[in-house]
Parts: C-alpha cells; sequence; structure tokens
C-alpha cells in the first residue's frame, strides 16, 4: 500500500495488478478487434479471448469449453440459478440456498419464489457454519438447484458443499450444484471436480483483476438455458460482444495467481495476528468462526455504530467494510441470520485480506481501533 | 490506420481511443476502488463513475439521473424490451418492432412470445426503410412496447422512431417507446427528447470506447422492472460492481467524440466516393437506400460469396464485414426481410466508417474488390 493507506477490504475489491491492466490497455489499443468479425483483426481478438478462457479454466483445473464469460460475479449467480431452475423446470421445483448466501443469489432466489419456484433459505448456525444434517434434509428429489457460497464474503466461514453434492446423489435428484466461488477463488483450492458442483461463479475484481469482467463454470453436459438474447456469444448462453480487454486482463490475473501454498499462510499469519490483537481490545467480538479462510475477520467493536468507526478509520487512512459492500448501511443478513444481537450487528465491521495485505496494515487497524473505541465511545 | 491495415468495419467494433484507455488504466491501478465501499477509496470511485455518468447523459441531453449502465447494447436492448414489458404486463399484450432489428432486440422479443406476448415484427421496405403508415397501423391500445433502431446496422436505413412516438400518443397507448441507438450514437443527432424516445440503448465500443460497456436511457418517470438480481446497483435496474474502469473510459470516449457538424460532411464524402467506386465496379449492387446514415454502405459483390471477397479483402489488410459481425456466417435477416434475392444476400458486404476514416481507406477498399472480382469471379 502506497503512503499511509492501509487497505484491508479485499474482499469488496482489489487493485487490478498492472500487468493485468497493461494486457486490458493493449487489447483496447493494439488488438482490438471484435471477435466474432470475420477478418483476420476479428481473428487476433477471438485469439486473445481464448488465451484468457484457458487461463480461467486452468485457475479451476476445468476445460475452456466448460468457462462462460460474464461481466461479473453477479450476472455469473444470476445465469446459474435462473439458467439451471429454467432448464430443470419440468423435473421439480425446489431450490435448496442459505440466509446468508450473497444478494445476487438471494435476489434471483426470491425471483424465482415469485415465479412458483419453492425455495429453502437454510440458516446458518450460530457460527456462520452451516449444518451438514440440515443441508442433507434440505434436498429431495424434487430439487433442481442448490445453490452454496464456498466461502461466505462476510464472515469467512466454510460452507459443507461436498455434502450437498452426495445428498443430491443420494437421492437421485436431477438437480444441480451452483458454487459461488467469488470469495474462494485465488484464496483456497476451488476445483469444481472435487467439490462435485456443477456451476461455479468467479469473479476478476477481488484477485486483482478488473471490475466488469467474471465467469461461470459449466460443467460438461450440464444444461442451463441463457438470460441474456443476442448474437449468440459464449455458445449462445451469454450473448453480447465480448469484453475482450477486460477478460484478457481477468485470464492474466489469474495466470498471476500466487501459489495457495505460500499465499494461505501468509494470510493465516495476518488473521492470527489481528484477531490476537482484536482479543486485547475492550469490547471487541469476533464475529467470524475460528476455522474459516483466514482472508475474512469480522468483529464487533463495542457500541459505536459500524459506520462511525468506519469513518473514523477511513480518516486515518485505514479501509474496512461494514458487512459487504453491496450491502451498505443496510444490517447485515448474515450475522442477522447467524442470530446476533442487533447493537453486534450494527457495530460489525469486516477486515479483508488480500496476499500482499501486511503486518503494517493489521497494526494500523488494530491502533485506528484502540483509538476509535477510545474517542467514538464516549460520544 | 497503421501500415498498410483499412480497417472498414466501424459499425462491428471501434480501437479505444488511447485517452479513454489511460482513464481505464488509471481506475483499474490508482482510483481503483469499489463505489459502493463507504470509505474514501469507495467515495473516490462512486465520484469517477458519476462523472462517467454526466458525461454518457451529456452525449444524450439527458440527466445523468436517467442513465443506467450495463455491459453493453446487449444487456441494455434486454433490459428495455423485457424491463418494459414486465413493468407494463398489466396494460397490454403487444409488442411492435422490425425485421431488421439487431438480435439483442430480435431475440428478446422471440422470448416474449413464448411467454406469451403478441410480437409484431414489421417487414421492412425493399430499399431496408420503414413505412410510417404500417408502423402506425400497428401500434394500437394495447402496445405496451414499441422498440425501434434509429439506425441499421447493416443498410445504415433511418428508421421513423418518431412517427412510433406520435401512433402512441394518438391511440393513447400505455406503451414505451424504445430506440435502438447504437449505430447512431455519437455519429448523428441522438436526442431521446426530440426523438419522443423513453428508453434508449446506447454502446461504447462501436464510438472508440471499449467493448463491456453501455447505458440504457430512462425517461424519469418510466418504469422498467430489472434483469439482473443482486445488490442493487443503479438504482435497483442492474445490480452488480460497476466496471468504474471500462465506464470511465466510456465517459471520456463520449466526452471525445468530434462534433456531428464536422463528423458527418467528412463521412458523407467518403461513402460519396465508395458509392460512385462501386458503381464503376461490375456486378456490384447496392444494398443501402441512399438516404441513410453515411457511415454505413451495403453492397453484394458480383457472384462472389462474401466470406470469400472478405478473406481477399482480409489479406490484403482491407477489413469489412459480412453482415453484421454478430450475425458471424449466417445469411443477412435484414437483407433477407428486404427481399433480395439469395444470392445478392449470399454476396453482401458492408463497410463502415469511423470519423478518422480515409479516402486511402475508400481506395485500398474500391482496388481490393477490383482485384478480388477479377481473381475471383472465374473460380
Amino acid at each position: 500500500m502506497a503512503g499511509s493507506e492501509h487497505y484491508l477490504d479485499s474482499s469488496a475489491t482489489t487493485p487490478v495488478d498492472p500487468r493485468a491492466a497493461r494486457v486490458a490497455y493493449d487489447l483496447m489499443t493494439v488488438e482490438w478487434g471484435n471477435p466474432s468479425s470475420l477478418h483476420d483483426r476479428g481473428f487476433a481478438a477471438r485469439q486473445a479471448l481464448e488465451h484468457a478462457r484457458e487461463q480461467v479454466a486452468r485457475g479451476l483445473g476445468a476445460s475452456p469449453e466448460e468457462i462462460v464469460f460474464t461481466s461479473g460475479g453477479t450476472e455469473a449467480n444470476n445465469l446459474a440459478i435462473f439458467g439451471a431452475a429454467a432448464a430443470l423446470r419440468r423435473r421439480g421445483d425446489r431450490i435448496v440456498t442459505t440466509q446468508i448466501e450473497h444478494e445476487s443469489v438471494l435476489n434471483a432466489a426470491r425471483e424465482l419464489e415469485d415465479q412458483g419456484f419453492e425455495v429453502v433459505y437454510l440458516p446458518p448456525e450460530r457460527d456462520g457454519t452451516l449444518s451438514e444434517s440440515a443441508l442433507a434434509q434440505a434436498i429431495n428429489e424434487k430439487t433442481v438447484l442448490v445453490s452454496l457460497m464456498l466461502v461466505n464474503n462476510e464472515t469467512g466461514a466454510l460452507l459443507p458443499v461436498q455434502a450437498a453434492r452426495r445428498a443430491l446423489n443420494r437421492c437421485k435428484s436431477p438437480g444441480v450444484l451452483h458454487v459461488d466461488g467469488v470469495q474462494a477463488f485465488g484464496k483456497m483450492e476451488l476445483s469444481p471436480k472435487k467439490l462435485g458442483a456443477d456451476l461455479v461463479t468467479v469473479s476478476a475484481h477481488k484477485i486483482h483483476g478488473p471490475k466488469g469482467a467474471g465467469a461461470l463454470y459449466v460443467k460438461k453436459g450440464v444444461r442451463v438455458l441463457p438470460r441474456a438474447f443476442g448474437g449468440g456469444q459464449e455458445r449462445a448462453l451469454r450473448s453480447g460482444t465480448e469484453s475482450v480487454p477486460l477478460l484478457g486482463a481477468f485470464g492474466a490475473a489469474v495466470e498471476l495467481l500466487p501459489p495457495v501454498e505460500t499465499s494461505l499462510p501468509r494470510v493465516e499469519a495476518l488473521a492470527r495476528r489481528l484477531r490476537a490483537g482484536l482479543e486485547r481490545l475492550p469490547g471487541v467480538a469476533l464475529n467470524s468462526p475460528p476455522d474459516g479462510l483466514p482472508y475474512v475477520v469480522n468483529f464487533s467493536a463495542g457500541r459505536v455504530r459500524a459506520e462511525t468507526m468506519l469513518h473514523f478509520l477511513s480518516q486515518r487512512g485505514v479501509y474496512v467494510s461494514a458487512g459487504s459492500a453491496c450491502g451498505r448501511a443496510k444490517p447485515s443478513h448474515v450475522l442477522t441470520a447467524m442470530g446476533l444481537p442487533k447493537e453486534r450487528v450494527a457495530s460489525a465491521l469486516r477486515a479483508s485480506f488480500s496476499w500482499d495485505s501486511t503486518e503494517d496494515d493489521v497494526d494500523a487497524l488494530l491502533a485506528g481501533l484502540a483509538a476509535g473505541l477510545e474517542s467514538l465511545s464516549h460520544e
């Protein structure tokens, strides 16, 4: 981080790696063709697009044909949920998800409820995780879709995706398993095959790629219906001229990912340092489970409203979030579903790391919190 | 154009103006925050986003609140059509459009037919334009949506958008008027107010902005329902983290647009030169109407299949298209609807200009065509 800035909001977004940004720039100004054009400029753009697709596929241990590019995680989640539900409508009407999914899953599911689907929103455990047995019980032979995030964006809690696969198999359900992998991608192993996932959402801007690029992994043989209609790009699953510059930068960002074996222990150490420091602060309570992905540490800071503390920290160049960036000023639906008292929800902050976060960032946050608790608690 | 390249396919896509690409690069690497974040990094990104919105609004003579950013023209067309139809479903079930719209309009309309809407696809006149009286007759009091492109992407024909407005007013229809302005924006006056349009689609990559950015103008007070569900960005009409870099570049590209008063006469002269040259080539027939937007010149080159000629020209560094880029190798639905014989459709090529096209480009195309007709006609 430059100067005295301490950015601990990487689950909201990250800066684009300059090497990936350079790829985007060059694909805007040098190799700028339309990949659907049937001349050499078009072919060159097509090559760049397919190169990006291979890079993203490699990051998921998937085949390039299994990658459908989208404008981001929200569009990929929407395509997965509406697309799978529409494709399997005749086979059943039950959808199983949780109360702690991202808004792009929850609001798509609500829309499907309006269209007559029965949607089960499983509550989390008190620690933010999900009961495997409750999940298994909710899945039956009429279940056409199970949508689970692998890592919760507000707490880092890991959800039992593989248990959903087993339950679908056991009851011989026609249903597909969708995994929102946005917060997991690049930070832990994310293998659709090992998870038994049919559909997996990933996004570029959480891993130092650009905002406006994402992908849906669609397992070979799994059918989803399109949401965007037009020229038939992306195997007719997502029409619209592909943003070759952004997708090229996305591919580059995936290729630039540090190996999880080196990045995860680094971030684990940072999370340990932060948790230890938080425990020493009076009135601070951890909301993240102890065994979640260490990239996210959620905690409540005394009786200080999150927005107040956030503003205080921001003035010191320390950037965290209150819940998710998408939720903005609303009380967190995730912490509320976990059963935390209102006041603790209202004071909840999320610190989220990238692999380039530092001990300095952690210490600056801890110092800022200590000062904030001191000066704001008395107001 | 660099070296011996002659790019005459600007209706398919254009290179990004390096100044706009630089804006994107900086918004990826310097001011890279998430505009929904409630800290200074977020506020700065929000400012950049709203600056872009003002730039695009200014280009349309609209208010910033009337601009909904999307991932491109296809998404904007889909939002307009599905969104307006859903909002007005209880008021009527009739949709009026034409047979010569872009695939993102036609395929969205077909999807609505499957959902029970009655869609009228008006045929064009033989010259590619649309009869005002046929249009007026098709619009009745049950019409909830009229969707017309202002400029046809394959022929440059201008459609009588204002006549649709008058017809809607006359029969006191609740319907909204959607104008696909993708091929008009930046090239002729595109004023939603003067057109009487409720919804107008524009795209960045046809005007030296990046692929992956577009907008829907939504007139104040006009209601459309969302297609993308999630965090509620873009006034809940289009959820998903905004691609600030691309939208920033879009805004810059709009601001960099040359005034129509200087660019249009320039392109008119180029089109005249091309038409005159084409008339001198044996067996070449013009498919564009004489009074269309001069940015697009469609013609059929003897008995040579379009793909064959396209390949021949591409080898000489001259880039044109067969129909639209989106249609790829399919026979043009536009020229077919105009009633042109199959063979003439199969040999149809589109040359399309930008304001930086040159007489050299035109002459290179004419020379390439002459050589192609000479060597390919005898095969």
